[in-house]
C-alpha cells in the first residue's frame, strides 16, 4: 500500500455568516470572517490516494491524470470565484475550511474509485497557520 | 547603512476591472481576475527601512515599532476586507497587486520618516509565485 | 471527524545536559547541545484537535479560542525564556525536543476536553530537519 | 510511543522508461519523464522512526545516530547519481517515486531495527507537488 | 518604476565537466558534479522585469503574458530535460548555475523589450541553499 | 557580473540587554528579549559574492570553497552556542541581528577577497517575520 499527494492551489473569495442571523450575530460569533464585502485565501490542497503499485509502470496512479481530476473537478470551480456565490458542490453550505473540505472530498471520491485507486484524505491550508484534515469518516 | 525588513500578512478579496468598461472589456484584460463576485488573495507584505544603528540599542528601529507602524496603517485596513470597497486609501484606485503596493509605500512613508528611518522597498506577494517592488521612484 | 491544526510558534533557549553526569559525559552524549552557557531555537509547534462540525456554526472550533488556548498555556510560558529555568511544566525535566512535545500535549488536553474537541497530536519541530510528534499514547 | 522525522535531501537524475518499450510506448505512458537524454529532481525525503523516549538522556534515538544512517545507506548512495544506471539497491527496478520510496524503506528498516527503534514511514517529495508516502505494508 | 517578478520551476539533468579534460580533472575539480552518467535538479527560475505602471490597466505588464513568454523560451526547452544535450541556447557551453542563468536572461531581453517592460534580473535557484542572480551586466 | 548566494543556518542563545543598565531599563527597551536567562533563535544567514565568472569552469566560486570559508569562520563559532558569551568577533558587542549581521560580514570579508570575489551582502533572518541586510557600507 502506497500514498500519494499532490498539491493543487486556488484563489478564491469566502465569507462566513449565516443570512437567518443578524450582523451583530453574525460578527459575534464569526469575528471579521464575516466581513459583508467578504474577503478571500490563497487555500492551497493536497490531495491523497492509495493503492497498490502497478508493477507494469511502477505507478500507483499517473500524476498526470491524477492532477487532471483535481483541477477538472475542483480547481476550475473553486479557482478565482467566490465560495460562497459561485460553486455549484458549495451551493447552501457554509463556506468554513472545514465544510470546503469535507465536500471536496465528496466530489472527488467517485472520480479516484473509477481509477481503481482509493481516496485516502483532503487537507486544505486556508492561511500558513490554519489547515483542516478530512478521511472521509 | 543598514537594512531591516518586516514580514507581515493579510487575506483580502478584490476583483479588476474598470466600471466604464462592459464584463467582456474587463474578461478580455482582466481575465478571471475580472469574476463580478470577487476572488481573494493571502497576500504577504514585506516592508524594508534603511539607516543607521542606533549605538545605544545595537538597533536600526525596534521591531516592535516597526510592527505596530505596519499594522495600524496597513493591515488592519486590509485585512478580512474587500480592497476595491473596504479601504480608504485604495478608494477610486485599481486592486492590481502593482498599485496596492504603491499605496502602501505611500501610507507607510511619513510614518516612518517620524521614526528616522527612511522606508526603503515595499515588496507585496500575490501568490507564491507573483510579486512586485516599490522603491519609492 | 475532521482534524483541524493550528501553527505557533516560539523561541527559546535550552541545553541538553544532566547535573549528575560530568561535563565530559554530557558532551559524550549530547554532542554540541550540551554546551554550557545554552543555546536557542525557533520552535514550530502543530497543535491538531478532531472532532464533529457543528452544523450551526460549520466549525470544529473557533480557531481564535483554539489560538488563545495555546497561547496562553504554552506559547506565553515558552516564548522568548528558558525551557530548562522558566518554564513550570518542564520543571525537572529533560528539554528534549521528544520531552517538549509531550508535556505540551499534557497541558493542552484538558483545556480542549473543556472545548469538546479531542486533542489528536502535537508536532514540534526543532528545526527545518527535525520534528517530533506525539499522539497522547 | 513518540515519532522522530529527519529530512534529508538528494540530487539526482532518472527517467520512466521500460527496455522491452519503444520510444513511442514509453512517451504514450511515462510522457516527458521518458525523455532518453534523462533529466533530475532535488528530491526531499523524510524519515519516521518511532518508539518509546529513553529515561536515562529523554531522546527515542540520537538525532546524529539517525542521521549518519540515512547518510550512509541512503543518501550517499542517490545524491549526485543517476537512479537508474549508479544505485545498487535500485538496480532493475523501475526509478518511479514509488518505487524509489519503497526500497528506502527496505534499505533502511533493519538499521533502525538494530537501533531498536522502528522505522514507520518514508516520505519522498519529487517535486514541491507531488509526495510519497511508505510505511512499510 | 515598479518591478515585478514571476517564479516558474524546472526538473533537468546536467553534469560538469569538460571534454578535453579527463574524468580525474573533472573531479578535481567539479566534485560529484561531474558524474559521469549525470544527477539533476528541480530549478527555481525568479524573472524581474521593471517600468511604468499603465494607467489604463493597473498593470505593468499582463502576468499571464510574462508567464507565456517565459514557459515558451525557457521552461519548454529545459523541463525534463539534459540541459547538456537538449537545450540549443546551452549547446557547447557549461552547465553551470551561473552560465544557466546568464544565457537565460539573453533568451528573455528581447522578448520583454517587444512588450515595453525591461528585464533587470534572473534569479536561478539549484538548491534551497544555493542560487545565482544575473543583472545583464 | 554575476551574484552567487549561499544559504547557511546556525541555531543559538542570546538576549539584548546593557550591564550598565538595570533590569527595568533593558525590559523597557529590549522588552521580552532581554530576558536574563537568555532565550534563543533559529538564524538563516545568506552570503552573497559578486565577479566575474571564470571561463575556464563556468563558476564564479567553487560553492564548495564558499561554504567552507562561512562554516569555518562563521557558522563553527555561532552554532549551538551563546552569541554574547561565546563567540569571539561579537565580544564585548550588543547581540541584536543588525550588529551580528555587520560583525559576520566584517569576518568574512578579507576571505573572500582572497578568493578574488567580492563579499555583496550578508542577509539574516533572526525569524520567518524578520531579517536584516548589511552591504559593507
Amino acid at each position: 500500500m502506497i500514498y500519494i499527494t499532490r498539491r493543487e492551489r486556488f484563489s478564491a473569495a469566502h465569507k462566513l455568516y449565516r443570512e437567518d442571523w443578524s450582523q451583530e450575530q453574525n460578527e459575534a460569533v464569526f469575528g471579521n470572517c464575516s466581513n459583508p464585502n467578504w474577503h478571500g485565501h490563497n487555500y492551497e490542497l493536497f490531495v491523497t490516494v492509495k493503492g497498490e503499485v502497478n508493477p507494469e509502470t511502477g505507478f500507483l496512479i499517473d500524476l498526470k491524470r491524477m492532477k487532471s481530476i483535481i483541477l477538472e473537478h475542483v480547481i476550475h470551480k473553486l479557482d478565482h470565484k467566490n465560495i460562497n456565490l459561485d460553486v455549484d458542490f458549495m451551493s447552501g453550505k457554509k463556506a468554513s475550511t472545514e465544510i470546503i473540505a469535507i465536500e471536496i472530498f465528496r466530489v472527488l471520491k467517485p472520480h479516484f474509485d473509477q481509477e481503481s485507486v482509493q481516496l485516502h484524505a483532503v487537507k486544505l491550508y486556508e492561511t500558513e497557520n490554519n489547515f483542516v484534515e478530512y478521511f472521509g469518516e
